[in-house]
């Protein structure tokens, strides 16, 4: 099917080049030089406004909008919306609150515009595997995008979740639940490493994924990695996060749901960023007041 | 290679199964008249005593024991050590503590007798895929015994960690580490259950196993449970631990290693077995105490 692709990022290139290879025509917008070059090495044809997206495309039209949760996505269906007309979709294939999707739907269909969220898992590995699609929106919209869906998943990796907003949050909630797996991991291997046996990481890495029930594909991730810098010497210990954690956190509290080790997880990230935090300076000055314990001082 | 075994339990049975598809010949301790049946059907020699075990193995004998860890295991190592000469091994491959793991090599090894910790891994499906083998103990008896490993373990699934001891401290964190992906998944699960969205759970954990960053074999078991029964209706919220989970925690706490979501996740455990705990009839007690919130009484 024909597609227009707005957001030739990372993981926006690699999925342009999926659905090219599916034998799929897509447009891209192409703003910056780097994108220019990057749509003709994949072999889209590339639009250089969004105005010229829209006309190179046939309606009922669809675009796939590949660009950071937030602002951007709000800037780009703004910019979009004047150039498209009844009947056309946006897909928001990045990872937005699914709480601002329902309302971006709900916007959209005032305007006869259809609108699809679609939770993206794979990574930079998606080019070779296919990208896991969690999907919310209308029936209808999903079985007339189902050909993209089909070429960018693999077999059976692509779903309707339900209604607007549920394939965000879906993909929100896998996010929240990869958040804890890969704390599990990290706290286990920094409990080997401390074992005055001298354990060999990377090698138990590997042992893991033969068999042993904690054997996954971030498993294999932390082998890989393992396998270039058994220490991680060349890495900071300096965990960002996007979103998803937090918000996943958030719903956990709108439910009532107790979720003590994703909330913690995202927690040990925050505490990744600061390393001489406030809450350490006070507990021990309070140490130090109340018992006279020593204190290192700067 | 020849090899006694004690132990035929649920994990025992499979692994002798395994076992004697490998061309191994193994004799095994039958006391009661189930594990007599089982040999049999199995296809292993039986011995009703551990003298009868001894006296059917040719030294230098090779003894793998598979008991639940604690007592059990002394219990064995001590009723067999009368019958058993100098240059034999006994192989634990259950959960011990990997400290006690220490002490037992030490106390044989006084005696003349070899000793091998093989922490085992991949649960009732090991006889399937094969299972992941953490082993630790001398070089020379690991290789000794490298032909029944060979056949136990999928390709490349087992290792020798190291000296006694670090098969089981890596199996331990192991299973410390499965303690906190489980109760990921189990988070996740539980906010996507509470979503009004009314998501169907084992079409996502199916979902989630195609392609995204959570996938794992974990996963899969989930899957498979969802599948059986979507809700869960049939099962209880009740959950055991037996032991590793508490002894990762007490490793953490001995190298001065921050592991809030292992320990967290083994808490939730204790949590599920306490629904009424004093913990949360005190925090009712005290919200009435100071802001006369309501309570509710049994």
């Amino acid at each position: 099917m024909q597609l227009g692709f707005v957001g030739l990022g990372k993981m926006g290139g690699f999925m342009v080049q999926r659905l090219l290879g599916g034998g799929h025509e897509i447009v891209a917008y192409v703003r910056t030089a780097e994108t220019v070059r990057k749509a003709e090495a994949l072999g889209a044809r590339g639009a250089h406004s969004l105005a010229d997206l829209a006309r190179a495309l046939a309606p009922p039209r669809a675009v796939w909008v590949m660009v950071p949760a937030g602002d951007a996505v709000t800037q780009v269906i703004e910019d979009l919306l004047p150039h498209l007309s009844k009947g056309d979709v946006i897909i928001d294939g990045g990872n937005s609150y699914y709480k601002e999707s329902i309302r971006r739907s709900e916007h959209l269909r005032g305007k006869g515009i259809g609108f699809m969220d679609c939770g993206t898992s794979g990574g930079v590995w998606g080019l070779k595997v296919g990208y896991c699609l969690m999907i919310g929106g209308d029936q209808e919209t999903f079985e007339r995008l189902e050909p993209a869906f089909r070429t960018l998943a693999p077999p059976d990796g692509y779903a309707r979740m339900g209604a607007a907003g549920a394939g965000h949050l879906v993909k929100m909630v896998h996010n929240g639940v990869e958040y804890g797996m890969m704390q599990a991991y990290a706290e286990g291997f920094d409990i080997l490493k401390a074992s005055p046996y001298g354990l060999d990481l990377h090698r138990i890495s590997h042992l893991w994924n033969q068999g042993s029930v904690v054997r996954s594909w971030l498993l294999e991730l932390a082998e890989s990695a393992l396998r270039e810098d058994p220490g991680l010497e060349k890495l900071q210990g300096y965990v960002q996060d996007s979103g998803e954690g937090r918000w996943t956190v958030l719903e956990a509290i709108e439910r009532d749901v107790p979720a003590p080790i994703i909330t913690l997880s995202l927690f040990e990230r925050f505490h990744s960023r600061r390393p001489d935090s406030f809450a350490a300076r006070l507990l021990a000055a309070l140490r130090n007041q109340f018992g006279g314990h020593a204190v290192k001082t700067k």
